[in-house]
């Protein structure tokens, strides 16, 4: 499909979001900025945009051959791609397997720790609130989300997790947390939307326990475009301008 | 049961735990203690122990009679009470029915507002951590707690909820939330443990919305004091020392 780009939509941290001439379609354009710390932190990252384009689009591509609903139409350049219209659940889903991050520090717990089964958690969307942890109770009491909205959320998250972790374990990458959006369309379909990409999930070199995630950025562990650029390397067997 | 206290084994923040001579009971003593924000906020508050020692008993005898396990013994003085000793689980239990306190201020939403059905949060219990909210899974996958053992929490903290409402209702007062504890036996019970007084609640006059709680020590709104006598006359019909 090509359509046009109209007016932006959404100017977030690490994408946008254009209207189309077709109201049911949006453009969704990655960016190369970096933030971390709820937008605290900034920078611009080299080639971040394509090959976060890159990999969430072949990502989008491997669940849609499993069957799991998600919004992106096609590929429509380096670093955008067209999708179904959505109305995003305020509820971000994060799946974990490793204990890592805001986790470990809630609770006190040594990061790195496999956690004895997956475990999913719930944030309320709002920069504003800083994200906050809720219980999967909480956005259907307060009518954020529906309780077969949030069933099947959990259970997508918990299929995509198989899928995903797999897909990392080929290439020697243990997938310790991840986060996902889901959005609704038109005619009331839940179907995965945002991205899925090194941006929101956090990755570890199997065996030397390297980061190849967003934390290299967070925490200064590293240069954030090599680690992009080596992870894309990883994914498609070639370097991104080879 | 009249058993002597012995050591010292918890020296809490409005409570003190001791040792008897038979190690199947502690003795628990209220004090008058008050304490907000994790310790930081601290005063003494005339008769609370006695108040809190009061209420609490006629609460557990109250609730026992509906067939709720709880671990008091009996009252042995006017600010303690023998109770069944237990390994209390680290989960605090909150129900809430009105939009108040943390919770207003986590999901940025306005205090009083009535939820359209009751809720119930969890906390894992450590002063180090200041009591981080977790999701119902967390403390089944950390090893905190069982699963049966957070269904049955959940199942007894709604039907205290239910009790203890109309309980208050029948003295004019509106129940937003409160927090319990459960602890384990060593016949592997489990208990209602810890206490159910104005400390560990959110309780608004009818009509008025005049709060009845601890929030009138953590919020500077009046004399605690003069509060807790308050509560104390309606649950009563009398003056403590009338």
């Amino acid at each position: 499909m090509d359509l046009e780009r109209r007016d932006l939509l959404y100017d977030g941290k690490s994408k946008r979001v254009w209207s189309t001439e077709d109201d049911r379609y949006v453009l969704l354009e990655f960016k190369d900025d970096a933030t971390a710390f709820n937008g605290v932190k900034h920078a611009l990252i080299d080639d971040k945009a394509r090959i976060n384009c890159a990999i969430s689009t072949y990502l989008f591509d491997r669940l849609a051959e499993v069957g799991i609903a998600h919004h992106m139409v096609s590929r429509v350049s380096d670093t955008s791609i067209l999708c179904e219209r959505v109305r995003i659940i305020p509820v971000e889903v994060v799946v974990r397997n490793v204990v890592a991050g805001s986790f470990a520090k809630r609770y006190g717990l040594v990061e790195g720790e496999p956690l004895r089964r997956s475990l999913v958690e719930y944030f309320y969307k709002s920069d504003e609130l800083n994200d906050p942890l809720m219980g999967e109770d909480v956005p259907i009491v307060l009518g954020w989300a529906k309780k077969w909205e949030m069933v099947l959320m959990t259970e997508q998250a918990l299929q995509i997790n198989d899928l995903l972790r797999d897909f990392w374990a080929g290439h020697r990458v243990d997938l310790l947390d991840f986060k996902l959006e889901f959005g609704r369309t038109a005619d009331g379909r839940i179907v995965l939307a945002d991205e899925i990409t090194p941006d929101g999930a956090r990755m570890w070199e199997r065996g030397s326990g390297r980061h190849l995630d967003k934390d290299v950025f967070r925490r200064d562990m590293g240069d954030l475009s090599a680690t992009y650029h080596e992870i894309y390397r990883r994914v498609f067997g070639e370097d991104l301008d080879g």
